[in-house]
């Protein structure tokens, strides 16, 4: 199975619209402007001056980090994915200028990095553990096919096609080719979907290539440094930097996540496509091991993931320190890719379960709702002060900011919200599953057959959600709907099927969780559970309708008592969102708050809060302060002695004084978009 | 009020003794065989042999940090304070040739430090930001002073007035001189030491010196950097460098404690030194609001200080993390060096309430139990694999080390611990202050008296302490006991006076909390209460008798709400000791562990664990796991999802279940005796 087409999808939902269009009209303006040091105040890009400076267009040097080139390759994947869906012709001809400058910047040999033609032009492919020179050339080939199928146009895919045609004559098995890998890792799914567009066998030979030489020894990342005349040992990090890049052991013997988790998320993925392109069934086992280590022992409940500031990246099983992870935005987003490739290597609900999770909660954050600031490290507990005395500061915080020195997140999220619509459904030739939740109409040709797929509903705001089927004439096929691994406990979905062909509408489950194998309640219905989703396999006409009810009431979830930060916690959730405390609602002081057993929690849909959410509600208590009112305790989580006579002592004789409270949450992805403030997912739990 | 000399006190209590004896027997022993690198297995010292090839004993090279000289410099002054109280010819030999060896290291300027002898011939005084020059040579001034109070031997001390008197030449307003002051505090204590021991004013005034020139503009590292030939600036860190070594300000405007714990407090008590000898108000006024600071803000409940591991260092008010501080133990020994300072300076009660916490809690956590191994940093919650995934993991762990690279915590703790009878009492001619209960008899003089003043009992098994007093004939003076801190919540001390001599025997407290100014329950007795002492000020004769009972029952203690960390959570204390629990008697996972609302404490003295302890059990349960058996329960704290049917879930809608079982704990010195294990200060409270 696989997605479907961008451009085959147009979203409709009332939620996500909002983001698409926020995209298109403020962010990919937002951050062309940021990208040309347009918009003052901000950490300067340079990016596009460096492209234009390598083509010889204008004078200069080249700024920024090594891989500032790749901030340009993802906002020209947005841009695509913006055509994809609705034509701007200023926007694509500002795109194909672009498109032309890079070409000017590339190499006769095709060869193209602004900073190894700029700056440092004789020490191309010498220090692949830190060039990124392969990540860049990842990033420019994605956006170059998602351009391809956007317009059509064949320019910006020649120029990437050249370059990978040059990076497959650098690397590979033979005697005068490096054998080596990419220090950062993209380029693997890259050439996955180069692979996909052309048809060309030898660039998913060169991404199996790559996987399969990664961690073998002698080790690579040694060698090329003797060559360039350094130690072969890896500095002050020591072996771990081998962890750190993934690179310590052959992909198919890695069982555990570690080190940076950008670079290993996209490795997955890209073993998850090699494995789907290839029927490589080694990469596909290691995937489903590295899969249960993220995700079982791993994965904040927002979906964040890499719980180590220090190197970004992954630590052990049920470490998940809420106050300091690195959490970054492109990790979640890589989560989201892998899941979705995951997905396409086995129909099991857990990996759409996962992507949404990531979607909604550890991705979606990284979004201030204005669309022009970011987090790139998403907390789970958030003081402002303490964030901001740290070393990392300008990365982490609890404000976002406009732009980063390293700009990885912000032109990362815009191609990820752009390309929404190529993560609702796959298919194959015999099936079409619903991933994902979100209001559509999409056009897919199921056994040679025309069919339209219309969703419908509000999924955030009640879980009411209609499937329609319309193909051109009837056809058989199976529809498989995900049973959100979020429903559960007693409180599961109500399905129907309704079709106004034959006048039929069967109930198929009852709200009982379902379960595997499971025998429809009405046996006319030719529907199977298994692995999260609901397959209903038979002959589709026009208008044929799945109607969906999905329990939208807030739960209370724990972490597994391993993970010894959320211990005597809770979250709170509501469908697929992860709630917050804030202090704007709040007071300040939020670890001050605990939730009552009984906590009656009431929801509220408020269409003037933050563009329009459900709030939570429930009773709590105010504890160790001794029932303190508001008014006495000061801006909160500050640095006076506040809190009900505590003042000046630090430790003293416990009490049990509370004070009965209302604690009011709201979604996690809209906090921090009411000025600079205290925040928490998990809450103490009586 | 000064306190009395370490030759003064002989020390007979029970607990302490043995850590006497351990210094004596196995410490100082076992740190000249490894500071001699005759001990296999352990990180390399060389610390002897660099003196040895300054001094043209041997030949060879310097090896180790730049201040390894002062790792010999320590372990001489506990030598000193162990000869103070018990001869031994033959250590006294050895230590007579290695100060030898150190006279002949010696330049004929009065210059000393191997490092700059041996591999940095040409660099001395070059860069005191980072060369630990004057570190070394205060700790050897130290050490110096040490051993001349304790053998009358001058050669230690006119080795080391010739080096004061080297820095005096090169440091100073003068034109020729260097407008600078040491990288690492230490220096500033030392010289007030040697002013005391010789007279000689200059040296007072050099410490002063030193505190006054720090923080002035231009700045002195700036200034030496520059010289150099550097860049002024200070590198990545930026102006954090300047806090880091508290150079950021002049030294009477700081009023919070930033930057590196050690060279804080070590400074702090410097300040307070040259402000006990000199009157000088400021000084004395800044340490005031630093001790406010460090104090009420920035300690743990086990006087650990030093939250942040990147600069081993102070942090924000209130931001105490359990499981990442460093909590040096060189800084808490540092911090019980500035609390007796502090208590010089002005009588009252929290100054050794503090000193009393860190020694019993934060510092002697520092040293097993067999002395031959130690915490450089000390955790209020250890997760050993956690621990050991962190990068600093040479000098943070959940089992104690033989040895270090950078050595400073193991002959800190030597030389605290040998020094402890200069703790016990504070003495001017008119008044005799008892700051700690640990039974000793000392001598001292009161308006020229001769008294002797024995204290009896075991502090820390049943809290009953006598202080008899006996003078060769009656005097009149004050005799002011500490009504510690921990007492309180209508636990307070009974406090009775007996006198042979005249036959009175009065009650002076009843076990209510004492206030200050508090009329005496008996009104014959001269009794007032007054910032946590209670004053006797009486005509004293031979054989009368202060006899305390101090309430030893385990109580709950709680963290200022602000202390976002500990909410939700009590840390058992009884007396002065904070208590954990530990892996080996409550099985893994300790924060899935609730405390009872009502725990009924039980607590037992059990002679035969880990030298003799009192333990407390309590009623608690086991929550998050559905109260899983600990057989289910694996190895713990570990990598496998056990827990009741969690298995491999990281989350799941919240249950309540949870199984009563019984928690026993520790006093928290001893942790860490018995394996590599799991512990945990702040508890779960329902």
């Amino acid at each position: 199975m696989k997605p479907l087409d961008v451009g085959a999808v147009k979203i409709t939902d009332v939620f996500w619209n909002r983001y698409i269009e926020l995209v298109r009209e403020v962010i990919v303006p937002y951050q062309w402007e940021v990208m040309n040091d347009r918009v003052p105040g901000v950490a300067q890009s340079h990016a596009i001056a460096n492209f234009r400076i390598a083509a010889g267009r204008e004078s200069g040097e080249f700024y920024g980090r090594r891989f500032q080139d790749s901030d340009v390759a993802k906002w020209l994947e947005a841009v695509a994915y913006c055509l994809a869906t609705k034509p701007d012709q200023r926007l694509e001809a500002l795109a194909d200028d672009l498109i032309e400058t890079i070409g000017e910047a590339q190499w006769p040999d095709g060869y193209l990095n602004t900073y190894f033609t700029l700056a440092k032009k004789g020490e191309r492919w010498t220090n692949e553990r830190e060039s990124h020179e392969l990540y860049i050339a990842g990033h420019l080939i994605e956006a170059a096919v998602a351009y391809f199928r956007a317009t059509g146009k064949g320019r910006f895919l020649e120029i990437m096609k050249r370059n990978a045609d040059h990076i497959d004559a650098v690397f590979g098995p033979g005697p005068g080719q490096l054998h080596g890998y990419p220090g950062h890792q993209v380029i693997e799914m890259a050439l996955a979907k180069l692979y996909e567009a052309t048809g060309e066998e030898r660039y998913l030979r060169l991404a199996k290539y790559f996987l399969d030489e990664r961690g073998r020894k002698p080790h690579f990342f040694e060698l090329e440094a003797v060559a360039r005349g350094e130690p072969g040992d890896l500095g002050p990090f020591g072996l771990k930097m081998y962890e750190y890049n993934q690179s310590h052991l052959p992909v198919r013997e890695q069982k555990k996540a570690v080190g940076h988790a950008v670079r290993a998320v996209y490795m997955y993925s890209g073993m998850a496509d090699v494995a789907a392109l290839s029927g490589d069934k080694g990469l596909a086992e290691a995937c489903g091991a590295l899969w249960e280590d993220v995700t079982r022992r791993q994965m904040f409940v927002t979906g964040g993931i890499g719980q180590l500031e220090w190197w970004e990246g992954f630590s052990r099983g049920y470490d998940l320190p809420n106050d300091t992870p690195y959490n970054e935005t492109c990790a979640s987003i890589g989560l989201m890719f892998w899941a979705s490739r995951m997905s396409r290597l086995e129909l099991k609900g857990d990996y759409f379960d996962v992507a949404e999770r990531a979607l909604y909660n550890g991705i979606l954050s990284g979004l201030a709702l204005d669309g022009k600031s970011y987090f790139y490290t998403n907390l789970l507990e958030a003081v402002p002060e303490e964030i901001e005395a740290r070393l990392d500061a300008e990365y982490s915080g609890a404000i976002r900011r406009g732009w980063f020195p390293c700009a990885c997140c912000p032109p990362n999220l815009a191609r990820l919200i752009a390309s929404l619509g190529g993560y609702i459904y796959s298919a194959d030739e015999r099936r079409l599953a619903a991933q994902l939740f979100i209001a559509s109409s999409a056009k897919v040709a199921m056994g040679g057959v025309p069919v339209e797929v219309t969703m419908e509903g509000d999924y955030l705001r009640d879980g009411s959600m209609s499937i329609a089927v319309s193909p051109d004439r009837p056809v058989r096929f199976t529809l498989s709907v995900r049973m959100p691994g979020w429903c559960g406990g007693g409180r599961s979905p109500i399905v129907r099927l309704a079709s106004e062909g034959d006048g039929s509408d069967a109930a198929l489950t009852n709200g009982e969780a379902p379960t595997n194998g499971e025998t429809p309640i009405n046996n006319e219905a030719p529907m199977a559970i298994e692995d999260g989703y609901l397959h209903i396999d038979r002959e589709w006409k026009r208008d044929d309708r799945v109607e969906l009810n999905l329990p939208m009431s807030a739960r209370r979830v724990r972490a597994n008592p391993l993970v010894r930060e959320d211990a005597g916690k809770v979250a709170l959730t509501r469908g697929p969102q992860v709630y917050c405390l804030e202090e704007v609602d709040n007071g300040p002081l939020l670890s001050d708050i605990t939730l009552a057993r009984e906590p009656d929690f009431e929801t509220r849909y408020e269409p003037d809060l933050l563009g329009g959410l459900t709030t939570i509600e429930g009773k709590a208590f105010r504890g160790g302060c001794g029932g303190c009112d508001g008014d006495d305790c000061g801006s909160g989580g500050g640095s006076g002695g506040r809190g009900g006579g505590w003042r000046d002592e630090l430790y003293r004789e416990a009490d049990f004084e509370r004070k009965p409270i209302k604690a009011k949450a709201i979604p996690y992805y809209a906090w921090a978009n009411r000025g600079r403030n205290e925040m928490r997912v998990w809450i103490n739990q009586d």
